[in-house]
């Protein structure tokens, strides 16, 4: 037996558990940057909870919004800026995963004036600032892990960045914060969480302890894939997923992902897939090629999603994720295939893939979505 | 759901994680301080391997050895002193329970010299150093944990003392060093890691993610206690109770223990049984109390042991502990009573249990034993 742990964020999961914690807001300073996206935020009541526990502790602040999905390093660094000018103490993430990775670059950047290749090869010197994560989709798990992911035009691509300093401080797991979330956003971001969780589980990195989460958190998605009702999802349910998409998290965080993830990638950034849809098209045909290095473990990922083979998985995604329709041309195809060669991770499947096992999955999913 | 979690030790495991991992000590200064027991650790090979990574990778370092079991004020105060002396860095504890609590109490001290009421009071100011934990029993779960417990004469009884900064900076859990350990240590030690599973499951406090660790290393000591064979456990063996003690750590590092460690310490404290044989000795009859405020949890805990009832996990301990006659005067049970009821984690059983059902526990281990 051999495996590595860390999870050095603090967790508060529950009910008005921003509310609950002031305390642990004011141990990082007297100013903070707050990240956070377009409106959603606005609406969820999870800025409103953060500005007051702000206001109550007397913590001065600042809000950086407007985060768009899968942020630019432009973006990011625009919040660096202001973070600097207002000399933040530390950094307020609120959103799904694109704001919380903003935040995490931000506090990077606020203490390390650097340029964009820089940042990406992760020369920063200064320790990042503290970041709060406070998650309001069930699916990024960034909450917990030491990952962020941003677009980078130069590459024409999504790019990762890992540094075990960009675990946040705290995080704030509140499902009220989800209550309104559209079904799209809600089976997008759980399928997001349940292929980390199967990304995690057949992985070469996998361990006896990554297992037990990653397994806890397939069975939960699973079964609430199957049963939700997209017109009313109860806020026991929002937690399910929210816990469930937190376990996946630290798994990933222990194994990092592998082929899902390093071929979705392309159809986020070409296609413009949501990250947790574009995964969600890609696992089925995954499933199989991964079979042929573990077929053990497929086979407990089936299991453990409630279901008897990996047509029914697939079926059970199309069922609960917005239809899409897949025209890769052969030149897209190769374009795709010779980005997703350029991903490390595919190092963690239990055999690496080439550029023929990859085309061949392309092409399976081509055949099954159009 | 509702729940806070939090495990800032980074965790290696595995055969040699020490040697492999030498950058993780330069990371914490340059000078350590070595806490451990009487001869074990030079016997096992534990003391000889963080030597030799502290000689690799330049660290200056003395021993302070001796530490007994159940560690007194006095003996962790002369540590103090001794860290003081040497402006120690950072501190290793190596060896069961004791030292790594010793360990913990070491790190305050070597940096803040106070008195004993005010150290079980917890009134340090500054900042503890660092503590590297490297478990040789696999039972304590002191590695991945915020507490540490002595003995405190003036209050005829082992006390235990929490806080946040007492979680080790890091720990290596490595199996080799308990190949040797004689049968009824590996017993005792087990039984104490099972029972911070089932006390940290059937408690106020458990959670939906303790209860996922707990069930996890109730099952894995369940199965093993029943077939390790005393003769001859394997280092595969080894690493299962280890895993597991670790895991039922985390438990109880989140929800505290209960009423059986309430009752165990007049045990050790006036009859000298060691810590786990005390809790084992208990167990049964705490799990028919604890079963009037939650059935259905300590009807899981025999199941997920893998027995049938509350006699079977009896029979269990009394077929893998040491025979044990415990013969208590009615005075001494009256003693044994009132110590019991000044331990405020009683409040986390199901149903707080007064003098009256602590008394009739006792009895029953009386008639069970003699």
């Amino acid at each position: 037996m051999q495996f590595n742990f860390r999870c050095p964020t603090r967790i508060f999961f529950g009910r008005d558990c921003i509310a609950q914690n002031g305390s642990e807001f004011t141990a990082l300073g007297k100013k903070a940057l707050i990240v956070t996206g377009g409106s959603s935020s606005k609406g969820n009541g999870s800025l409103k909870d953060v500005v007051a526990i702000l206001n109550q502790e007397n913590i001065e602040y600042q809000v950086f919004d407007g985060i768009e999905q899968n942020p630019s390093l432009t973006t990011v660094f625009r919040g660096g800026r202001k973070g600097r000018e207002m000399a933040a103490d530390f950094i307020i993430g609120i959103g799904g995963g694109s704001p919380l990775d903003a935040a995490k670059a931000v506090a990077i950047l606020t203490v390390n004036d650097m340029g964009e290749q820089d940042f990406i090869a992760r020369k920063w010197t200064c320790q990042p600032l503290p970041v709060v994560a406070v998650p309001t989709t069930a699916g990024t798990g960034s909450e917990v892990t030491p990952y962020a992911v941003f677009t980078v035009d130069w590459a024409e691509s999504k790019m990762l960045i890992a540094g075990e300093n960009l675990f946040p401080t705290l995080a704030f797991l509140d499902g009220k914060y989800m209550l309104d979330l559209p079904w799209e956003v809600t089976a997008n971001t759980a399928v997001d969480a349940l292929t980390h969780g199967i990304e995690g589980y057949i992985n070469k990195k996998a361990t006896v302890f990554t297992d037990l989460l990653a397994l806890e958190s397939i069975s939960i998605i699973g079964k609430l894939l199957r049963q939700m009702n997209p017109d009313h999802i109860s806020l026991e349910e929002r937690e399910q997923l929210l816990y469930a998409s937190m376990l996946a998290g630290m798994v990933v965080a222990q194994t990092s992902a592998n082929i899902v993830h390093a071929m979705g990638y392309p159809f986020t950034y070409f296609k413009g897939l949501p990250h947790g849809l574009a995964n969600g098209v890609i696992l089925p045909a995954a499933l199989e090629y991964l079979a042929q290095g573990s077929p053990g473990r497929v086979e407990q990922v089936i299991k453990t999603m409630g279901c008897q083979d990996i047509t029914e998985v697939g079926d059970l995604l199309r069922k609960v994720l917005p239809v899409t329709d897949i025209h890769l041309t052969s030149k897209e195809e190769e374009k795709f295939v010779a980005k997703t060669m350029l991903v490390k991770n595919l190092d963690n499947c239990p055999l690496r893939p080439g550029e023929k096992e990859v085309m061949a999955i392309l092409s399976k999913i081509a055949l099954q979505k159009v």
